[in-house]
């Protein structure tokens, strides 16, 4: 359930301590422990993801529970293709490392991209569970889905998943896909994975039940519901009630992860959260987009708002909403899916899909076309280079193809990346870094390469931690709360006194009391002197009050040396609020040239004015 | 939906141009304008419901599309009982107001309380809805709501609803008890009113509409999920694909109610709306308690939060996070819930129960014991004042009871508030009141007296705006004001200096004591040097002040490169202001034609405004 909550996940000593309270809830007979994007944000937080896998399935073994982790068939833990080598080789590792399942995904279904994977897996001790991506349009239809996991399963698939990541999976759907697959597969095991986003989701558990699926995928406060998956709790009663024998949750345990969760999201998962993920929304059915997108969404439409209401402005047309605006992407994307052959929306096609609505949005907002700028990860989405969509290309972009002099391709995707291992081992040789327990190293380095070196260098945890203190700075900026921004907030509605020059600040010279700057609330009529700045010479610069009124804060401290253009203390500019008796005492009392200084001088002029 | 969203529903002017969207949705056969806390909160506002009333009602029913409301059986539109009187005048009135049909809930159950209204409805020509209040317990069975529906159509209740407020009733118990009545009467509508909370709802809205329902209640964004109903688009989705025939929806008159709606939400509905409204949570399921009340459940909360801390502080015990005092509550609910005979958790008796553990919570937290504090109102619903509760009360409330002299009782509850509208038509004639068109400012009186003459003074309206201006202003701290935001609103007062070139800025040229831009508060004339721009070429352009007054803030500093345009920085326009001795070294000094640059040439006419 972390995998769906925003950017990061939990490190490994937050795992560890979590682990032992999932156990305790005693409902689970499998846990997702890593894949997908996990691998990649444990590096990007600058941990090993090695040590981060071995951590948290370690526990969940011993306690007899199955543990699994997501991968995208060709393009493995990444967002884009894998030479097979490589590809073989993580089965290898995350075996080693205690992974007992995984769920092959690929983002168009084309199984000539995940039957490799199948195989690899076998070979490694893993149990293979090919993955259906779920999604609704009239070429996925049940027959589809049935003819696909018959493929899957003939290739050496021990297990189906439903992958209904955007959660539009129709309930009634499910239910005849997982039918079909149990009539035909009476012995495969069946998993249902559904996003709850546009609300469908525990109905599509009801179905699946009662169709015979075997697990469901659920998840618990406060990373349940919201764009996330429905919570066990609801899941057990509801199943319950319906007849069906599920274990009971130890609510004590529950309550447990719970709390460690959030205390988890404190910390840092929730400053990469997007808000809108706690939040269903069924407008996200039109669209078919998953709802974790929401967030990345979001950011790229405030990019594109500001340059179009510009746009509109110069033109003298109304401006647009944020709001208008994503309904504007989301009826974007249900129009152009159907041209682009209904790749599902996932990852990494979902993005593909969402860059080029976005930018036809954008191009179309400023009185342009739609497909002016389809970026080069997208045509070959649709040239075929990642496997074939599930439908028709659109003539219109066949035709845009030609006149661009791309080619379509119908070859098996793979056969463009050829093996590279070797080189990753070379580069380690160099390095002088050792492939680690397993070659688990060896292989971080060939999946990530880049974001491993930035791990390895200290580079990436150095730029996390920047990051989260920035994103810290923020929320409490937003909240208002912290000594700093309140300080901020106050000095900028207050005047700077900026030093006219360079040297030792004297406030006052009270031998007999002991100098010091004045108190906050001290008043100065414009043109008295403020205090003295001494340069290394012996010679006394008057600071004069440019402006009248009281002294709201000092920043340099008696005695501090300054250089000319900083800050000394911030006034507030209100001559007029002094009272009438101050003002005659304050004023142009203390000019350097009109009174000489002694020992017992004292620069201040409201110390004067309160005698 | 907006009944179930927060405080306050949308005003008469907001729910006039609402209507017509709703209408063009196309897709709904009736659609609830009153009732509940409408007409409550409307007085609250001060404003006039009867007016709100008509002014919604009307434009659904010219549109063909029957309107409804909710009403409390005994309680009418309040939280107590009412005259009988009162309730058979409040079926006239809403029925002249434009209202078709009327849902009558009994929070108890107790026929006794239902029975009374459906006469008066049918009497008055309203559609009389039966209600059954769902809940989950060992006495809320099947057959415990199939009687009690056959109950209510016996005695001419001509729609049962199931009101499932909490959205606990498990879906397949919903579709069992929907079969059940169709079964046993299939000409009667039925209608499944569910909220999302727990996350059952939208699969038993499945089952329900499997079983026979006629009639869903759905809600549109931003007001569906978290804690309020399904959305509209995600149920249609659902029913067509499970081979139900459901009416198109107009998406863009969709668009349109929602962007209505949310513009209610920005002007001053959200300000009364809990957060936690917008999110589903399991933990709901095992207290029972309506989602809607989690807004006052957790003020209540902070209440005691710090007494019990501060309980605990001095006893040298851990103090308890809030988050742990809920579960805490939710956990004494669920003990309580079958002391107390299982009272559905509907208004009131959900306020009843909830507090009767917020209470125990409160006493046992700080060392004291269960049930020290239960107030009048909830031993009213223990003894069976306001109704039979559904079981039986545990034997340490009887005792209890008996110890403090307490009586049950099994009276009709109505026979305790006899007939009163005559006492209200006296006070009308006192205050020189109109009773209105269909004797509609009567039943507000006798219905809400306190309220309606807050209403009628003014007073409510004054308080209510007073709230509402408090609330804002507390939101705009809370999302705190930010340092940019402080020096924008200053900057606007002021006069920006801007570059009449690009090039460096040099404000002076002091090889001694180095150079700086000038002191906020420095004072220039009009026509006076201000600084110079240095393009590369060599050659300085003077920049002149072209308003007299001081410098407020610097905006390019010593050395800065700015671009022709750019603001420099900002002054007042105040050049009145200056004091006289000022006005004539500031003046006009330091055009660089004047007078020829040296090491000491000091270009800020300040610096020597000081001497």
């Amino acid at each position: 359930m972390f995998q769906s909550s925003g950017k990061y996940q939990p490190l490994a000593h937050q795992l560890e301590r979590v682990a032992p309270a999932i156990i305790d809830m005693d409902c689970f007979s499998r846990v997702e422990t890593n894949g997908g994007a996990f691998e990649q944000v444990q590096l990007l937080a600058g941990e090993n993801p090695n040590q981060a896998v071995r951590t948290f399935t370690k526990p969940f073994r011993e306690a007899g529970i199955k543990t699994h982790m997501l991968d995208r068939a060709l393009n493995a833990l990444r967002m884009y293709p894998c030479p097979s080598d490589v590809r073989r080789l993580m089965y290898k590792v995350k075996h080693a490392q205690g992974v007992d399942i995984t769920r092959i995904f690929d983002g168009l279904n084309d199984p000539r991209n995940v039957i490799p994977s199948i195989r690899y897996a076998k070979e490694a001790g893993m149990t293979p569970q090919g993955t259906l991506c779920i999604t609704h349009s009239p070429v996925h239809t049940v027959d589809y889905y049935a003819t696909l996991a018959d493929t899957l399963i003939e290739a050496g698939a021990e297990e189906i998943c439903l992958k209904d990541m955007a959660g539009i999976g129709r309930p009634t759907v499910i239910g005849q896909i997982v039918r079909r697959i149990k009539e035909a597969h009476p012995d495969i095991v069946i998993e249902y994975h559904g996003h709850i986003g546009p609300g469908f989701s525990v109905a599509s558990m009801l179905e699946a039940a009662r169709a015979g699926v075997d697990i469901l995928d659920t998840a618990v406060e406060p990373l349940s519901w919201g764009k996330i998956h429905p919570d066990v709790i609801t899941i057990r009663e509801m199943l319950r009630a319906d007849g069906f024998e599920v274990p009971e949750i130890n609510m004590k345990a529950y309550m447990q992860v719970r709390t460690l969760t959030q205390e988890f999201v404190d910390d840092f998962l929730g400053y990469y959260i997007n808000e809108q993920n706690l939040q269903c929304s069924s407008l996200l059915i039109g669209c078919g987009l998953p709802g974790g997108m929401m967030g990345s969404m979001m950011s790229d439409l405030q990019g594109i708002h500001e340059a179009i209401n510009m746009f509109h402005r110069q033109k003298g047309e109304p401006e647009i909403s944020i709001d208008d605006l994503m309904v504007k992407l989301f009826d974007e994307v249900a129009h152009i899916w159907p041209k682009l052959g209904y790749p599902p929306l996932v990852t990494p096609y979902s993005q593909y899909t969402k860059n080029i609505a976005l930018m036809n949005v954008f191009n179309m907002e400023r009185g342009g076309e739609r497909w002016q700028a389809i970026d080069e990860k997208a045509w070959g989405m649709i040239l075929g280079k990642n496997g074939r969509v599930p439908g028709p290309v659109a003539e219109e972009l066949r035709t845009l193809a030609e006149e661009k002099g791309l080619a379509f391709t119908d070859a098996d995707p793979q056969t463009n990346y050829p093996d590279d291992l070797d080189r990753f081992r070379r580069m380690m040789d160099e390095e002088g870094w050792d492939y680690g327990e397993d070659d688990e190293e060896l292989f971080e380095l060939a999946m990530h390469e880049p974001q491993y070196r930035d791990y390895r260098s200290g580079v990436a945890k150095e730029r996390f931690l920047e990051d989260l203190e920035q994103k810290r700075a923020e929320r409490a900026a937003l909240r208002g709360t912290t000594p700093e921004e309140v300080r901020a907030l106050k000095r900028a509605a207050w005047t700077a006194v900026t030093a006219p020059a360079s040297g030792q600040i004297l406030w006052e010279i009270n031998l007999e009391e002991g100098s010091a700057a004045p108190q906050v609330g001290t008043a100065y009529r414009r043109g008295s002197c403020l205090c003295e700045i001494c340069p290394s010479g012996g010679y006394r610069e008057p600071v004069t009050a440019l402006v009248g009124g009281r002294i709201r804060e000092v920043v340099a401290d008696q005695g501090a040396m300054v250089r000319k253009g900083d800050v000394i203390c911030y006034m507030d500019d209100d001559e007029e609020s002094l009272p009438a008796e101050e003002k005659p005492v304050g004023s142009a009392l203390h000019r350097p040239e009109e009174q000489p200084y002694s020992h017992r001088e004292v620069l201040n002029p409201s110390t004067r004015m309160g005698r």
